[in-house]
């Protein structure tokens, strides 16, 4: 159970959202820390608020802001469909049997039927060729009734995931994972198509929460491509000082305790420790890590990469795992299907 | 005078560069520093050393190490020809009048002359359309006999200058500023097909004068697409731990204290001071900012980013302005104009 689990955009399915319903009401600390969180009415954008006096962090519940944003696309899909007659349509290529896939998949879909969006599946067989593959994606490219595609990965080993991946249509690369895409989110005065559903969701969740990001220092560890990397440069776009921290970096404790904004995704269960942040500090937990709990009912639980009890008494506000970012990654794939289908239809 | 010129690739125009003959022999500074800087033995690969134990820091001599580039290149551009009859070509485009584009243009065609690459010139009037620079642009991606293309910055205001970038092939893109070229740069496990020459030149500098870049602090100041962003890409590619510090940074001169390489690249004349660096660290400075100087011959002088008097007592290793990352941007062109031939033509 060593393996993380935030490498798929829906890898917070549904069946692995145990949230804790204590927690599940925000606390919201007003004036604590580094990143003073700006009014509670502003941030009731997002959710409700409880306010208490208390020392305890703001809880960043990814969980009631992503509902806020399905329910934005709700209602932007509706009128969409009545002022233009367009439907949103997110296409889905699995190849294989992979159960973990095929949950994610499945979670993909439901999600879609959720908010209005169309979703279409295509599933291959493990043996299929490559060509096979392509030619999926060449379809749904050409299809103007899908705006989005994206094929679940792993893919089996005998496939080029490059190439694959390269055969989407720019237009329709909702995951953003194109390297055209990720090229524009690193150039100032580009824009990408679409920014990565994950890395997005915690951007988002700062917005949401109004944590400012101008002028701060945020730590960024790892630096994957799905999250780590466009993570770090999102923070960039917006005028955080960044720095990434990786497997190398020889001491990440002195280098991320500087930081007002950290951003784990690293997958290595609670290895931010509670001496490794700034008093203030606002924390974004990426990581889905699977840890061995016999008094579990399934025999394990799910805790981040940062430790979530020491952080809790020393950040302003944090994500809980899981909870936390996990909700907003199939969220934001959804936001992005439906920009896709705005701005192929020229619909504002 | 207070532009910087570090934003053309040949702003180090032979007219330009009156390296200081005391300078320009090599101090070479043995275990000193947090970056030792291995055996000097290895190091005249790219430059003749004297080596006085002294507490000078090493200069890092870019003058020195282009020629020996060019030389390199020169030496692979005659095999080519003899191998395959294949010269590698470098076609420019020049839009308008002005002089120092003109200037940057010649010495380009001076550089390619001088290791044997083919270069070609089309000049443009101030007031052609952008339909015509298209036009160009596509007969060059068409001609077999170019490997590289470059259109010569800044283009007429009333150009779209992304629009006209992009349409250079990627394979011809030997400026390396396409998004899809920054976007494999940033991503892990993909490959540029040519990396940007300044910021190329930089870690190349790094590399000849064995630097280990490896888990060290490096600290990237200014984030342009042409030089910062893409110096940060590449030291992040060398698993360096990487900070970028730009215009909303609220405490530049700490952060850049932690940095044992310390690439300058914002156009602020002297702006780094003797204050802001590591004893030990490694600096490599990219801005070339012209200052008034009664004294001089032209009345004014060039300085880098880094206050260069102060910075010698502290620093390992730096490279002096001009005469240090200036001449590698053209080496660096040339170099990626014979690997765009060589890649084409399959020859290896």
């Amino acid at each position: 159970m060593a393996s993380m689990m935030f490498t798929d955009c829906s890898s917070m399915s549904s069946s692995l959202l145990h949230v804790n319903s204590r927690r599940s009401a925000i606390l919201f600390r007003q004036c604590v820390g580094q990143l003073p969180l700006r009014s509670t009415a502003s941030s009731a954008r997002a959710c409700s608020l409880s306010i208490r006096c208390s020392s305890s962090p703001t809880l960043v519940d990814g969980k009631a802001v992503a509902k806020t944003i399905r329910d934005e696309v709700t209602v932007e899909v509706s009128r969409m469909k009545e002022s233009i007659g367009v439907v949103p349509g997110l296409a889905v290529i699995l190849v294989g049997d992979r159960k973990d896939s095929a949950t994610y998949v499945r979670n993909k879909k439901k999600a879609c039927e959720s908010v209005g969006i169309k979703s279409l599946e295509v599933k291959l067989a493990e043996d299929c060729s490559e060509e096979q593959v392509l030619k999926s994606i060449s379809c749904f490219n050409d299809d103007p009734s899908i705006h989005g595609i994206l094929v679940q990965l792993p893919l089996p080993s005998h496939m080029d995931e490059q190439n694959i991946l390269n055969a989407v249509s720019i237009e329709k690369d909702v995951d953003g994972f194109h390297p055209l895409n990720i090229g524009r989110l690193a150039m100032r005065g580009r824009e990408p198509l679409f920014v990565p559903c994950t890395p997005k969701g915690c951007i988002e969740l700062l917005h949401r929460y109004n944590v400012e990001i101008k002028g701060k220092r945020a730590v960024v560890i790892g630096r994957s491509n799905i999250v780590g990397m466009p993570a770090a440069l999102l923070l960039q776009r917006e005028d955080a000082t960044v720095s990434i921290i990786h497997s190398r970096t020889k001491n990440p404790e002195e280098i991320t305790r500087e930081a007002d904004i950290i951003i784990a995704a690293v997958g290595r269960p609670n290895m931010v420790r509670g001496s490794w942040i700034k008093p203030g500090a606002v924390i974004i937990d990426v990581g889905i890590n699977p840890v061995d709990d016999p008094n579990a009912p399934r025999g394990y639980r799910l805790v981040g990469d940062v430790c979530y009890e020491e952080a809790c008494k020393i950040a302003s506000a944090i994500t809980p795992v899981p909870g936390g970012v996990g909700p907003m990654t199939i969220a934001m794939l959804l936001s992005n299907t439906l920009i896709s289908a705005k701005r192929i239809h020229n619909f504002e």
